[in-house]
């Protein structure tokens, strides 16, 4: 099974993401447990050139290309032969966080974008996962549990904005709406073991 | 004037760029000398990730995209905004190169990226240079020129062999004949400074 955790900044992807592989390895299966961007040695170099420097260090579409060439990487060196030898792939975001982030940029240069991202996807990534977990959670208290951490959360609610975020949060409803059998909505509120039963809940749901 | 030169490795091209933009310059215009994958900062960011590390970093997917990134960010940021002011951009190398070196791979492989190579292209870049120069030359000739001054040419051919070089000319050659009007084939044998003369006539004519 091919496994996708999605989500706001802060909603508590990369826990239950670790959790889910903790508790597939407590029960004998072999797990890769990746992200993105990233995951792989040549998509974290990728990643490194998208993460570092200056904000408008790339245009969207170039931003987009070097996305999709660490995705092409990822898939092609980790995740595809985990796969295909039998094990579990969980992912804490995949081909979705492109697709919602973009969604959420602003009125001309979102419209401009969202063929280009279907168009790359369909060229040279092709797959969804088995499952996709959204974890959701209200925008505010993401940043309330952020809030004094230091994460990269927060400082991502620091540079986009709660409004940004909650376009996101639409947009992963609007996602989980339009690929029912794949995507689940996930309550991310409650304790971190609160929130792992549901997830493994929705992986047992048809 | 948007300008292109192509062809094998060590077959003047650099050689040829500098030529012409000195040329052009003596004349009162802006030149703007470029080369590809490279150009722009960003660019050369990606170009470092392609020429370092072992052969099989990456597949030739994620290269093609990585090439696309670099030449998409080399045209919005260099090449596009000097066209705009009114200069001249001479290019040592662009798309041309990409289709000759993808076309000139082996067999499966070949067949595999063709059709990915035209998509991204008409995706993400979708200008052609106004004239493309290729200087054409043996490769036996261009090796000997290379051979003992350790240049990045003698490498290619000692990493590709000839007859890779040999298939990247005839590449080219077949690109000249499916492009008259833009792509001109310009005999690449002789003095520099006679070669840099039959470039100057390939421009002149219509
Ligand atoms: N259910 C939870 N209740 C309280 N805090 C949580 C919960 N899940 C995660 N956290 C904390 O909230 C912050 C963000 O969680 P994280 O898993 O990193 O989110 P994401 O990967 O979606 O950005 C972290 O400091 C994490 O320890
Ligand atoms: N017309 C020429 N005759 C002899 N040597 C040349 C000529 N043009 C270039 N060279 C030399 O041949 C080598 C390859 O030329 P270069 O312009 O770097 O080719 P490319 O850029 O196509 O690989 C360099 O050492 C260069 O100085
Ligand atoms: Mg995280
Ligand atoms: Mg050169």
């Amino acid at each position: 099974m091919f496994i996708s955790f999605e989500g706001i900044d802060g909603s508590g992807k990369s826990t239950q993401a670790r959790l889910l592989a903790d508790a597939l390895r407590a029960e004998g299966h072999e797990v890769v447990l990746t992200r993105e961007p990233g995951g792989s040695r040549g998509a974290e170099d990728i990643r490194r050139l998208l993460v570092e420097g200056p904000p408008d260090r790339w245009s969207p579409e170039t931003e987009l290309l070097l996305f999709t060439a660490a995705r092409r990487d990822h898939l092609e060196r980790l995740i595809r032969p985990a796969l295909d030898r039998g094990a579990w792939v969980v992912t804490d975001r995949f081909a979705d966080s492109t697709r919602v982030y973009q969604g959420a940029a602003r009125g001309a240069e979102q419209a401009r974008l969202s063929d280009l991202v279907e168009s790359l996807h369909r060229l040279v990534i092709g797959v969804e996962p088995d499952r996709t977990l959204v974890i959701d959670l209200d925008p505010a208290e993401a940043l309330a549990r952020a809030t004094g951490r230091g994460t990269e959360a927060e400082d991502r609610y620091e540079s986009m904005g709660l409004g940004f975020q909650l376009r996101l949060r639409a947009g992963f409803h609007d996602l989980a709406r339009r690929h029912p059998a794949r995507v689940r909505l996930i309550d991310g509120s409650g304790a971190a073991a609160t929130v792992a039963a549901r997830v493994r809940q929705a992986l047992a749901a048809p």
